[in-house]
């Protein structure tokens, strides 16, 4: 059986996965790419650590080099995460004209133009199927698949973690905190979430989606972002109420310039993304050719990630690993305009504590309409004594003017406070 | 600019949606492989038949060796359908050493092991993605993307025009006949349905699945199948009252041997698949690695399935036509051994039509105590004088006792019929 000897850089989650796929699934690997695919050396930070697979101590190392100057290694797996060393690791693959995948979103979304360009003056390939949506076959999906097509929007749930806390609260009304704990005690939670919460990762993932989706180079910090951590029960109660359920999003879609933003939304109950719960993902893409396209799966996890890398080690094999490789990554110098977050259109949910009096309803409602917001429905519960929830929900409105409407409404004397503002996103 | 010129045999539906995609998206398509693609004759059955696209005349004809014969041309693109001369076609093309693209399902599904002979034996190459689930993108799923994993389930509505029909029947309470007739209206059903109705599409789109998904060769007679046509409205109305949606479901799954089946099912309604409405299709699969995936889109229609098409000429493009392929597509001699339907285990919907007297529920339930069938619930309605519907849903059981058992029942004086038998299908 001929043999393929790779590298990997870190052996935490995925590379585990990595790990303990090769080991139960090597005979469908072999008719898949008629290779036998040998972990050679593992870069890890401590060689003592205790691992869930049983692995032996000479094949870990701390020292890079190990790995780098191995001729016998032709493919390097980049699993350590976060921005450094592993930006710094993959171009030095390249230099050392070793194939390359990555699972990391970070490094990918932030440095992709940058690594392009090493990996193009180098001949090698580089895959990253894993850095978007775990097992899901996206990147594949949008490279090889829909090649026939002028993408229009690409958008989805693509961060585990939040779908995971809003789907606790909406099947048992918890808050968001609690919500939170009970991801953590699970794993499926990190203890600092911030990245997940704050929707930092979905950006990222976002934005290496729409780069290769609408061909231009997206800078991370062009994105708008909003996380879930002001939503609470009362929030998506009043959404199942009106239909929906509300899910972290991420979207781009070309509408005369790029529109890209990651914000909580609710979504109506009926429409197939509505439904998919728990930690799973969820990417809808609409092509001019296509139509609309749904795929869903696990986003994260040792298994379901190391689905991913290893179809990409396959895919390199496939590719002739052994001749330099002649296609040119795209480095996109050239970018195109994205929309203003005052500019995004949407129907939104709105709401406000107020005092329990005659004519605010009335107060309010003028301060829409002099803004160009109409008005689609106006609920109104009292939840307190002279405490009352009102929550208005906007036709299409644009979301500059929905602030400037909220910076006048905060200042009435009936007004206590601005509970929430919610995007309804509707697929279409 | 590179140019690669192909030829088309058949110019109906696909062929034109082919023709629609290579017209306004030729930007996208040269950015993705390098080549601008040229239709440079077609093969029709009549030349004067009035098309929906503007086509030059000369590029028409009805002589298939003006395409077989052409040197200029690198890929033959088979949209004619049907199995013969299809199949006749294709392995021509292969000895003529032109790469190869079809749509068709009937002619993969029949002839996968002759067909992939002639295109080894001829170093081509042979992609037909739009073959199943139209333009989602199964087959380079299953071939690319999944390749690290065991396949354990790949279970789909990958049958539009039925899933048009239950939906109607579903949302607007129409019978059978009555949705067949409006999906015949707006071109979603043939005038001849049969093929769709009965389940034989779905058989052939599961035969290719599964051969890819198992790496065995299948018989499409081997296959289990029932039709549509027995579904009631009053069967909608009762799995709506359990919390069901009715699907035609085409299943594969590994469990000993080879469980292959093509029929209507029960699916729980917050279960994704059950919300792919109206034509769309949706394969879900189950890998060792990557857990559970779905997928869903258009099925069908000119756009979509051309969709496919393009995609597949492109890939052909970038896995460098010019040179003889290396790559063997599995020809498989040896078969995994088929479950027998007698031996399907799974939950069941049972209607009888019986008398209104007393003793009967008992006399039943007797019988399938008697058959190792236990009772999830019963539910029982009076629709007329003396008659009354009596609905069961068992607990798991094997297929082969519930025909035994209903063959009984079916001589019990207090019954007047049975009036459905559909199966539970619980995805896990
Ligand atoms: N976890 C998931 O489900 C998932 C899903 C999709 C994508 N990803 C991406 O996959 C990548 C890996 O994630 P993970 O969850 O496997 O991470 P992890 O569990 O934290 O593992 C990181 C590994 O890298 C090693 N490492 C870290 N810094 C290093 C350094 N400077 N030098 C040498 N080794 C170093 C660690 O060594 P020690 O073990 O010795 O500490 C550890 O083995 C990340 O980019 C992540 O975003 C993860
Ligand atoms: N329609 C869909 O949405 C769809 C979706 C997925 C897959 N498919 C598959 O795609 C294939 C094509 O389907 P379609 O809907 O495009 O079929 P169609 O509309 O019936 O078109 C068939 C074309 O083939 C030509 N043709 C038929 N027999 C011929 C022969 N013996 N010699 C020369 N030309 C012949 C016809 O010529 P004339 O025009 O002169 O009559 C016509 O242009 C089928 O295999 C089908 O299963 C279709």
């Amino acid at each position: 059986m001929k043999k393929i000897k790779i590298g990997l850089l870190g052996f935490g989650t995925v590379g585990q996965g990595v790990w303990k796929i090769l080991n139960s699934n090597m005979d469908e690997i072999i008719s898949k790419c008629g290779y036998e695919i040998e972990i050679k050396k593992i870069l890890v930070k401590d060689i003592n650590k205790k691992r869930c697979v049983d692995v032996p101590k000479e094949i870990l190392t701390t020292n890079s080099d190990d790995i780098f100057y191995d001729e016998e290694i032709k493919i390097i797996v980049e699993l350590i995460g976060g921005a450094h060393p592993a930006k710094e690791y993959i171009i030095k693959a390249a230099e050392c004209k070793k194939h390359i995948v990555t699972a990391n979103k970070l490094v990918v979304a932030s440095f992709a133009d940058e690594i392009f360009k090493a990996v193009n003056e180098n001949n090698v390939m580089i895959y990253y199927e894993a850095s978007v949506g775990g097992g899901i076959p996206i990147i594949k999906g949008i490279n090889e698949s829909l090649t026939a097509n002028k993408i229009k929007e690409i958008t989805g749930i693509v961060n585990g973690t939040t779908n995971y806390i809003l789907t606790k609260m909406t099947d048992e009304g918890l808050e968001f905190e609690e919500a939170l704990k009970q991801a953590q005690n699970l794993g499926y939670a990190e203890a600092d979430p911030t990245s997940d919460v704050e929707g930092f990762d979905a950006v990222y993932k976002l934005a290496i989606m729409a780069s290769l989706s609408f061909n231009t180079s997206v800078d991370i910090n062009s994105i708008y972002r909003e996380g879930i951590g002001r939503i609470k029960a009362v929030d998506i109660e009043y959404a199942k109420r009106f239909g929906y359920v509300i899910k972290l999003l991420a979207i781009a879609k070309e509408e005369d310039n790029l529109e890209l933003r990651v914000h909580p939304a609710m979504v109506e109950k009926n429409h197939p993304i509505a439904n998919v719960g728990d930690s799973f993902n969820a990417i809808f893409i609409k092509g001019n050719a296509v139509g609309d396209l749904l795929l869903c799966g696990r986003g994260a996890g040792d298994l379901p990630t190391g689905s991913a890398v290893v179809s990409d080690i396959i895919s390199i094999i496939r590719n002739n690993f052994d001749v330099p490789y002649n296609f040119n990554y795209e480095v996109n110098s050239s970018k195109m305009p994205i929309k203003q977050s005052k500019e995004f259109i949407s129907k939104y949910y709105i709401r406000l504590d107020v005092k329990d009096q005659a004519g605010v309803l009335g107060q309010i409602a003028n301060i829409f309409g002099q803004h160009n917001i109409s008005i689609l429905s106006v609920t109104q519960d009292v939840f307190a004594e002279h405490k009352v929830n009102l929550v208005f929900v906007t036709h299409d409105a644009k979301y500059g003017n929905i602030v400037d409407s909220l910076e006048k409404i905060k200042t009435l004397n009936s007004v206590n406070g601005i509970e929430n503002v919610i995007r309804i996103y509707e697929f279409n």
